[in-house]
């Protein structure tokens, strides 16, 4: 069964998981808070990527496990670090403005049908458009079928062309003006004045914090080549259209890991970094044929790109296609040798066995933490008329916001004190719901729709014979245990 | 002894805890980034927040445990809510020039010497400068000595004697302006255009972000007054001048509950929340001794806030006197009451077993989870001239970035392959190093400047007999203990 984003947006609402920014204020265009469930929920796959890199990082080709420290470094820094990356001359994508409707669309996410026969107007249409939305409006403005034209991005097309093209949002041809560059990096001023002299930037990626700290890294810890640097935090964009839930929004959450080799060894530590961060996805719940990898062709590199491998998945408003959930990029040795030239610094690596100096290559598996999630979520979501909240969230027992709830069957007698005992037994070693009032079918629902793997329900056995029943969530099982083999159950069912 | 800023500085930076932001480039004034070790001991200290506040709230008088739920909210928000918060009209300190020296203070961070017989010049001075810089500085100006002067803040100073005041970095008086207001928050803008409909700005602290959720966080989830909502995250303030290390940075981060209760029990949480905030700081290893309450005087409140306490801890810059750590403040129904006011919406919550509607009143510990790490960093930094690295971080160990240093005696023989296997039977429970190179008195005297509090030694006895030399980084003490012992003795020790 297909999955609506719709109804995904609507129960990450109503359960907690996330809400738009500033909602009592009617929002603000491509800003997103996280609920109680949403923040415990990324959290969850923040420390889970901090200790498969920092903490116990994994295994290399040679049996010994690699190195990898991590860093947190400033959302704000000298706007020269983006001179030398490159932001503040080519950050930018190309855009056109409609005059018709006033919107403003990124070139290469708008589609263009061409008539084949060269006859007649084109139609442009948002890249995520519909294919039967896209053939009933060429029926409606052309009379004509799909198969009457060829497509094109918008970027792709000729600007001589562009007075005969229909806009995504208008009826008539030639409203559409020029690509022009739009730069997405938000500004600030630093100081007591908003003059150029103070004008500063909110990060756009956090990858560059990692090379602005590459020295004093190597200065201050005993890493050697080949090692990582890792980093988790925010970034921000001034996206122009942000658009499918937390997907493209303006301010989000990112896990970069820099990792800096020799360039003969870039192939073996490529194929390394791709086979680690593919088994992360799919140790989470991610099926392998929800999982894409693109080898991105040549041409749509990155100009210090040799090679990037995406990691796509198939979120619900790309399927049957697939969209970037990670990507990892061999980055040459472009970064450090910028920084170094734009600061006069030498960051270089001395490597002391060979007495030697050299610009280590980098490998950077960079993936998007809200990305992450929306993944997650997008995967958990699923459909079954046949329980009463007609849908649960089939998180992996890891991500889960809650590993259990405890349910007292009735808030009278004595099966509060007992719930209330054996969520104090658990807390400290589980993250767990103590869930009191309302009818047991209804905490269920609830503890369905936030995806809590176990219930243990306390009753009036409870209280005569010492046994709990567990409900299993997928399954919607029950079966009786005793209250002291809780603790042995969950550590099997969550951590085993 | 003393602790000298400097040293701690300079430690951070050697060391790999704590590095001027954009270091490279020259650096930007009040930014710092968070190296390696740096970034560990900030996670510990946010971790253990979330974890006492958000997993494993504390008892609540009542006997049962209280409620929390964490959000996580954009740095960026509708506008509309900084109007409403009061930060758009009235986040301003009034600041003055100095037209000679070019500088710009904060008018409540100048002291000024009037002279008592009102004869001759007055001088100001930094808050923070020292006595005798002071004594000497005006008998140099004025050929009098301290006593023959009354003080008084800048701000308090009446404007018509600012022609007689010699500015803190100048020899003659009347170059400094009259005080001007300065909006601390960073603006930037959001969409295409560089416009005043397009503004908005960097939330200068997180609690906005919890009020603004109030609404949605009752309605998706099952919490009852009294709860709380928990956040941690950066927020930014364009200080005029940016000081003491990390103490007063433009870019920080903070941990704030906010608590929800019925104005009647204001009293009882309040007295609650002092006490367990000094217990957390107490927990950590800050000794009692090195920290201050101070119940701040009325006419120092925020308008709406009828009592707040500060926890001030004695930082070195500020020693012998305190300087703000965290702050406990009531806030009454404020922040709800404006942002219904702006935003049109209810935020009043429905007591349904009486069956009626009001206005929670806020209780709101509010700490700085950077300057929690510099409190740390303050209090650990321990000079000992009869050990090598003449300094030693004496962390609590659940604040400590390594639990434990894994080294094996000699990086050839077997002493690597043994430790390596240590290191790995360890580390998916604690926070390890393994640390291979170098003698073993420059790795004793690393892990001491890193505040590891205990190293496990392999050498030959090792292989022999199977037990390792433990180091007690306080005492420097040894014993031999068996492999197997190892992670009992830590779990022990670090946990226990």
């Amino acid at each position: 069964m297909t999955k609506d984003m719709k109804d995904i947006v609507a129960l990450c609402k109503r359960r907690g998981f996330i809400f738009p920014a500033s909602d009592i204020y009617g929002g603000l265009n491509g800003f997103w808070d996280y609920g109680p469930l949403g923040t415990e929920l990324k959290n969850n796959l923040r420390d889970r990527w901090w200790k498969d890199m920092v903490i116990t990082p994994p295994i290399g080709p040679d049996g010994a496990p690699i190195e990898i420290v991590g860093v947190d470094s400033s959302i704000i820094q000298n706007p020269r670090c983006w001179e030398a990356s490159g932001h503040i001359g080519g950050f930018n994508d190309p855009m056109v403005d409609c005059k018709e409707s006033k919107k403003r669309y990124r070139a290469d996410h708008v589609v263009v049908y061409l008539p084949k026969d060269g006859e007649g107007v084109a139609v442009s249409f948002d890249k995520d458009a519909e294919d039967d939305e896209i053939e009933k409006r060429l029926k409606k403005l052309t009379k004509k079928t799909p198969a009457d034209f060829e497509t094109a991005k918008l970027d792709q097309v000729d600007v001589a062309k562009f007075a005969n093209i229909i806009g995504p949002d208008v009826k008539e041809a030639g409203t559409l003006t020029e690509p022009r560059q739009f730069n997405m990096m938000f500004h600030t001023y630093v100081g007591a004045a908003a003059g150029d002299e103070n004008k500063a930037y909110l990060r756009p990626e956090t990858c560059a914090g990692i090379f602005l700290n590459f020295k004093n890294v190597v200065d201050s810890s005993r890493v050697k080549v080949p090692f990582g640097i890792a980093q988790v935090g925010k970034a921000f964009r001034n996206e122009v259209t942000p658009r499918n839930f937390v997907f493209r929004s303006r301010e989000f959450e990112q896990m970069e890991l820099e990792w800096f080799c020799e360039e003969e060894d870039v192939p073996m530590w490529f194929d390394f970094w791709v086979e680690q961060r593919t088994n992360f996805w799919l140790s989470l719940g991610l099926p392998k044929s929800s999982l894409h990898f693109l080898d991105v062709p040549k041409d749509d590199l990155a100009h210090y790109s040799s090679r990037t491998i995406d990691v796509e998945y198939q979120f619900p408003f790309a399927a049957p296609d697939f969209d970037e959930l990670e990507g990892i990029a061999h980055r040459g040795c472009f970064d450090l040798t910028q920084h170094a030239e734009f600061s006069g610094q030498k960051l270089d690596y001395f490597d002391q066995p060979n007495n030697r100096r050299f610009v280590p290559h980098v490998i950077e598996p960079s993936t998007g933490l809200t990305r992450g999630v929306l993944a997650l979520l997008c995967e958990a979501y699923t459909v079954d008329e046949n329980r009463p909240s007609g849908v649960y969230m089939n998180f992996h027992p890891s991500m889960a916001p809650k590993k259990a709830a405890i349910l007292p069957l009735t808030a009278k007698e004595d099966h509060v004190p007992t719930a209330q005992k054996l969520y104090m037994d658990l807390r400290d070693e589980f993250v767990v719901d103590l869930d009191i009032k309302q009818n047991i079918g209804k905490r269920y629902a609830r503890q369905d729709e936030i995806g809590t793997p176990y219930c243990f329900t306390i009753d009036n056995d409870t209280l005569a014979d010492g046994t709990v029943t567990v409900r299993e969530r997928n399954t919607m099982s029950q079966e009786r245990i005793h209250l002291d083999k809780v603790k042995d159950f969950l550590r099997e069912k969550i951590k085993g």
